[in-house]
């Protein structure tokens, strides 16, 4: 980095806005982005490929800041890089409503960043999901002299990242897929919230990712622009491993805590940011860019050069190799097939009984066939959650245009790299595990839902009806957690039919994860209605002049269905209603809801599972639930004992009317 | 071991009864024991120190069979030591409905369980509490002479144990710690469920595990009795750091799938079964126990001695060190002192607002003091939690006596050492961190609760009040979460006078966890009302013939009380129900529930959070909380744009007369 001068007033101008950024909101943390300030400035300036005016460049370079409460360090460097809606007013009220610099950074909210970030070690993690769609796609669609996928994947981690068990799932799954074009920094600078890291940890970190097959390398001094440059030079010079690069920073760089955990997340007080100034020779009013460093740092010219020789390359592509290019351009706009459930399987009312999960693994190898975005994997239980693409391919390194990951028993890695694949473009990730292991997931299902990304979840063995694993893998209240989370659907298909239906609604729905709860055991074919599922809830069967409305979802309908019979012949009048996804018949209008579930009738709910998310339906009538953990035993047993059994229904509703 | 025909018998019986019982059932994994059968017999015939007729004799090593769906493995073991609950009916019924057999190990189910296992990561992660437990507890009370706290912990991980993030939260932390008293044997059979392990991990655990501090030893033949019995011996004659000894086995052993995939998780089929018993040369029977195995393996009078000497010792140490005597002895049964509230500040209603964080580090305080067995720590966010124990000093290496914990930034390996902290018995564990990120805990909180094991949880910064840190930071699936956990409690204090309260309760719920929901902000003072807290809800204000009743919890029942009285000026008679723990209020007898929520009155429910939990006591009426994540804003500001006012309840009151 010869342009000296400029170079670190540049520097100084990123960490003058995030102190006085942070001054202004006195709320936020002003240490890490003083010491991370000129590792930015030289992966910024010097390496990513992006453009100001196109945030949204699919060939741009991903860059993710997993130690996402160094928000003011990203915000600033989109401001001086020339993202227009990152405006110095928008940096003035940090921390503010209506304003696009949230605490953490906000994919959702605020242009120009790749991923939100914050809960600590998923930023990192979905990097690695990054630069595994990046190999998949340069494997699938590249051709000789046709790179269209070619970018480097770069993340910035704190210690906290490191301490973070997901880094262990995420590291290891990138040492394994040897993905050469991810490359971390380490922020190292030997200080967290409560203590210096030495408190809490003893790990060399370095030769820890050796183990995983990494490549190390160290910056000593972390001011050192050049030692930077030279790293990251380095770690894009090999393509065999993923690079961490170990920079040794000051946290508070410059202010008074510097190298303490003060420094850390609370504002410095204007003497501090005063004295900070000082200690960095600067002399400016608050909020300045000096002309200089507006000038050096814009980048718009050289990201407007790079997309249109991107699109060149692009229109070329289409010339060459039209069908692909046609494929790519539809890939990368998330087309679907006009009518996606022409191509799905049907299943026979009253036919031969399927597990849910086993008509999900077929639906997922006929859409795989038409969306070509389809591609994921499970946890190693592939065979259990019938999550396989089967002339799809194995992911390996070497072999990366395979769509099927093994993603090893790594639920929460999985999960955040399903959201790396997402937010990459173009592809619709899959990811599966049993739904009581949604708890390993849930963070990452929750940042699914906060970035709205359209990644499906495979959840299957959905209640006791998974029989003699027991307590530990029957879910109970995973439905309830799943379904608390804003922007998420949950659906658990009653049947074959319903679970064809149920992935098309995943896939149309863009705007968040889909979570499919999908039985171990065989279901009842059940009368065909794609529509009454694609509203979220329907009548399956009707009685005149209904006295009691019987809610059920997934494997208890079939139960609802016995029970109404039963009722019948007992001259009590049941409609049957299957709820499969809340979510979406909560937005019904209320003429259907209406219609589904009369006002003043009677309702009571079926589910084994927690009896939480049933109340708002049933308004105070009774649910049929589990109060408690499951036991091992044959699932016809469990079911029996927990009072899902027709003569239980009927004497629960007997004591309702 | 130079008793060669009987061990080999006895290593043998262990595995047929494994896979007689896996075939009875026709469910089941039957290879993993097959493997491990050899590194079982030797640790439990040749170290572990235990006695049969005792189960929760405190001496006692502590086992975990990490490996969980290796269940089989250990009920083989408890059968022929000699726990008499553990039948040879009960393995012929493995996994059947009343029996001691589940599909995996349940401790509250099966005595001579140390823990229950099953969700993969979590049995390894928990003994590392057992460790710290054991190594805490001699550094206070043991003295010279009376090693009465002095026990090994063993665990047997496979290699899913392994993959999971858990692992390097667990693995660093004992590391860091030098729990030199901790051994892990890692069932190295380089095959997981849907493949070899090398097609989903290249990593070179060795490494990675020297890279945390570990102690690695190699046994290359795991069928090799003496190798197996010399590598314990290595890592016992160390007590500097913990000892990974990695075991190399064959998966399925002996039968026809040995090595593959195909023999993990199903049975082996009669021909299998008859197979593999031709190539261990077996000629008995299915669940035959050879009398001499019975002989060789009974541990009961090994075990009586053992305990004994421990007696002895712990009544010598009685004698010579009466106080400190006592004080294990009560700590030892959870005794609490008689009048804990007592032992609380009080806050004067009407008194300085204050955080109910705030108030919860006053109250652990307070209580540490009259509570020996209170300990813990929070995930690198001691400062904002208030978890501290102020007098308690820091656990470290060679300063184990310390009760406060410096866990690191690893909110699952913090809440999985709580549960191995709690079962290890006497202590009373706490945990904190902030409430969103116990989406990273909530695999552990299951496990507290499925085990009831009193830990408790200290989950602060509880709404959309923390203000600007922004969505990522801001919980509102996390209580509806929380609370769809059987067994488990969760409250959410008012003020801080219900803090105090909810902390007494915390302390006398022993069947299972307690998460308390905690505010950043500071909250006015209510009266103080302990019996109500204690009763889950209660009235804070009542009205003559209410015609509303306005239910809420935390930081808005005082905007409940401030609605009331604007709702009183407006004539409408509202009554205010502080509703702290859903759970202990659903208890309470029919007449006092009808007290508080009087039927036939409408109900409005206020809580800033997912709504889901609420219908169940709204009965349909309306809820107020948060339907989308929150915002980067300051707290008020939040608080006034979701709707959380007097003006906005008032008129969704007035909407819902």
């Amino acid at each position: 980095m010869s342009d000296g001068n400029v170079s670190q007033l540049s520097v100084n101008t990123i960490r003058t806005l995030a102190i006085d950024a942070v001054q202004a909101a006195n709320s936020g943390h002003p240490g890490a982005p003083l010491g991370m300030a000129p590792m930015g400035y030289v992966l910024w300036q010097k390496f990513l490929r992006h453009n100001p005016a196109h945030p949204e460049w699919p060939g741009r370079d991903r860059f993710v800041l997993s130690a996402g409460h160094a928000s003011m360090l990203i915000y600033s460097l989109l401001h001086l890089t020339g993202y227009e809606a990152m405006t110095l007013d928008d940096i003035k009220n940090f921390r503010q409503w209506g304003y696009h610099t949230p605490g953490h950074p906000e994919f959702f909210h605020t242009k120009g960043l790749d991923a939100t970030t914050g809960p600590l070690g998923q930023g990192a993690a979905m990097t690695v999901g990054m630069a595994m769609a990046e190999a998949h796609l340069a494997a699938r669609y590249n051709r000789p002299q046709f790179p269209i996928f070619d970018n480097h994947t770069y993340g910035i981690l704190g210690d906290g990242d490191l301490q973070e068990g997901i880094n262990h799932e995420a590291a290891a799954l990138a040492g394994h897929l040897k993905l050469g074009k991810l490359i971390w920094l380490h922020d190292d600078n030997q200080v967290q919230l409560d203590t210096p890291t030495d408190k809490a940890e003893s790990e060399d970190t370095a030769a820890r990712f050796r183990s995983y097959g990494w490549n190390v390398l160290k910056v000593e001094d972390g001011n050192n622009l050049d030692e930077i440059a030279q790293a990251i030079e380095q770690a894009r010079a090999q393509s065999e491993r993923p690079t961490l690069i170990q920079v040794r920073t000051v946290i508070g760089f410059g202010s008074p805590r510097a190298g303490t955990s003060k420094a850390h997340g609370e504002p410095l007080g204007a003497e501090g940011v005063a004295e900070t100034k000082k200690a960095l020779g600067w002399e400016y009013p608050a909020f300045t860019v000096p002309d200089e460093v507006a000038a050096h740092m814009n980048a718009r010219a050289r990201g407007a050069q790079l997309e249109a020789d991107w699109e060149k390359l692009m229109a070329d592509y289409r010339a060459a190799h039209p069908d692909l290019g046609k494929e790519v351009d539809a890939l990368l706009a998330r087309e679907l097939p006009a009518d996606l459930m022409a191509a799905l399987p049907g299943y026979e009312e009253g036919g031969k009984a399927v597990a849910t999960r086993t008509a999900s693994g077929d639906v997922i190898n006929a859409l795989a066939k038409v969306v070509p975005g389809l591609m994921g994997g499970s946890a190693d239980l592939s065979g259990s959650t019938k999550t396989t693409i089967k002339d799809g391919g194995e992911m390996q390194a070497g072999q990366m245009d395979g769509r099927n990951v093994l993603f090893g028993v790594r639920e929460f890695g999985m999960s955040a790299a399903g959201n790396g694949l997402s937010l990459y473009g173009g592809l619709r990730p899959l990811v599966g595990t049993f739904l009581v292991f949604a708890d390993y997931l849930k963070p990452a299902f929750r940042l699914s839902a906060i970035q709205m990304q359209p990644v499906t979840y495979v959840l299957t063995h959905d209640s006791i009806g998974l029989g003699e694993d027991g307590p530990t893998h029957q879910p109970i209240d995973q439905l309830a957690m799943l379904r608390a989370v804003p922007g998420a659907h949950v659906i658990r298909p009653a049947d074959a039919n319903e679970t064809a239906a149920a992935w098309v609604m995943a896939l149309e729905y863009d705007k968040g994860p889909t979570a499919l709860a999908l039985s171990r055991q065989d279901l009842p074919i059940l009368p065909r209605n794609f529509d009454g599922v694609k509203k979220g809830a329907y009548v399956v069967r009707d009685a005149e002049n209904a006295q009691v409305i019987l809610l059920a979802s997934g494997s208890e309908v079939s139960l609802a269905l016995d029970s109404a019979a039963k009722l019948a012949e007992e001259g009590v009048a049941a409609r049957v209603v299957s709820m499969p996804c809340m979510e979406v018949f909560r937005e019904q209008e209320q003429g259907y809801r209406d219609s589904v579930l009369t006002p003043g009738v009677r309702r009571v709910a079926i589910e084994a599972g927690s009896k939480q998310p049933w109340y708002e339906w049933t308004l105070g009538g009774p649910v049929i639930g589990m109060d408690g953990f499951g036991a091992s035993a044959p699932a016809k047993v469990l079911f029996e004992k927990f009072g899902f059994s027709v003569e239980n229904v009927v004497k629960v509703v007997r004591a309702a009317l």
